[in-house]
């Protein structure tokens, strides 16, 4: 028995988030837990990194479960990928010590959100992007961006945890928008962890304030913990977990 | 009445093509015809510049009907969008000539074929590239695409219209691979017209020529039309019809 460590990635379109939930709904965790029954697997639950919601997507998802596997890692991956549905793709399997735990030993993780910007919706983009029209500015996106970097109290940006005492407090790292081509732009973020809905809150937030319609100060106001709930939710189809980061480690890149 | 002409963009996957076929089928022509309906549309069949097969995309496919509409092209373009499903939009609506006819008048149409070359399989690009790994070569690969422009025969790199005495001769006036962020790469031809399945057999063909998986001199024999037919096709969900150029007209432009 040992414990592997694998990243993932999904379109999170047809399911209903990450974690598993009743016998009749479809989840990524519940697609991968079948996929390793079909490998013998006696565990009661996989472990990974963040819980996406429905509808948003990952490149880089870490999980880590134990398996009785008598074969190399390449075969584990090989037949891994062969029970999964075709959203779901496993890649770089390794073996980790025994109490890896991908959601404990995170550090960093890092999300990713795209928004396009003319004036017609156009359907090959809409899986993965937000149609946001009229156009949004760079600089002002990332006026908003540089307030969030730094330490607070992100009660009334996200849903706090649901275990009572649990901290809303997370410290961000890096937030920055970027140009794309044919008028894309990619908000990137990376924090030590984020709350319920977070990163959607906060593009919602950028994006409002690059619009006019939220005061960079409102935003301010939020960050300093002494508004009711900021209401507004970037919608999840943009949304991807790209990156996941552990201690001791060097980065655990995505697929690209 | 009068007859419009409107850019199309679709995402192709949950079609069978864009040509309507038994009342079962979905295509995206039925979808179109349907929502016409609702605006009291009497024609038989709508007009347009090229079939895409199945789980084929277009950004910039054009077509054109006869319709009595009393309102705006505006209102036109909001109406059409409301009863479509959203995987078609429609852009650009725009009264036309009483013999404007999308198909004929067209003397140039592009397409793009988006692929990706990284070790895994990654779900978030499948729907829209073809993963081919190992990675090619740039280089390779526009030393096969340097011998398409012209005019050829394309008899054995495509199927021949179904009417007895179709041409199979086509001119291709630019066709050429570009380098994408994150080992993207994309072809971009153009030409007067294509065979069916001619844009995704070339596609395959510079491919394997780059793979070393065919010689360039069995490409260069295949557009001298010495060579019965050569196999081979790339997947369709790589393919987008992007834009299409009429007679005494600027490029329609696609939906970006």
């Amino acid at each position: 028995m040992a414990r592997y460590q694998v990243i993932l990635a999904y379109d999170g379109t047809d399911f209903l988030g990450f974690q598993r939930q009743g016998a009749d709904t479809r989840t990524v965790q519940r697609e991968i837990e079948a996929a390793l029954r079909c490998l013998n697997w006696q565990g009661e639950s996989i472990l990974a990194s963040g819980r996406t919601d429905t509808g948003v997507h990952a490149s880089g998802q870490v999980i880590a479960f134990d398996l009785n596997w008598k074969h190399s890692v390449e075969a584990l991956e090989r037949a891994l990928n062969a029970n999964l549905p075709d959203e779901i793709a496993v890649s770089k399997v390794k073996e980790t010590s025994a109490d890896f735990h991908p959601r404990f030993d995170a550090r960093f993780r890092t999300y990713e959100y795209t928004i396009y910007s003319v004036p017609y919706r156009n359907p090959l983009r809409d899986r993965y992007a937000w149609h946001v029209w009229p156009s949004v500015n760079l600089v002002l996106l990332n006026k908003a961006a540089a307030l969030l970097p730094g330490t607070h109290d992100f009660v009334v940006m996200g849903t706090p945890p649901p275990r009572k005492g649990g901290s809303t407090q997370r410290t961000i790292y890096q937030a920055e928008w970027h140009n794309l081509q044919a008028s894309g732009m990619r908000f990137e973020i990376t924090a030590n962890a984020f709350l319920y809905h977070m990163v959607r809150r906060l593009v919602f937030l950028t994006v409002m304030v690059a619009a006019g319609k939220i005061s960079l100060e409102s935003l301010s106001e939020g960050l300093q913990a002494v508004r009711p709930q900021i209401p507004g939710l970037a919608p999840p189809q943009g949304l991807v977990l790209k990156k996941v980061r552990f201690k001791d480690e060097d980065a655990v890149k995505s697929v690209e």
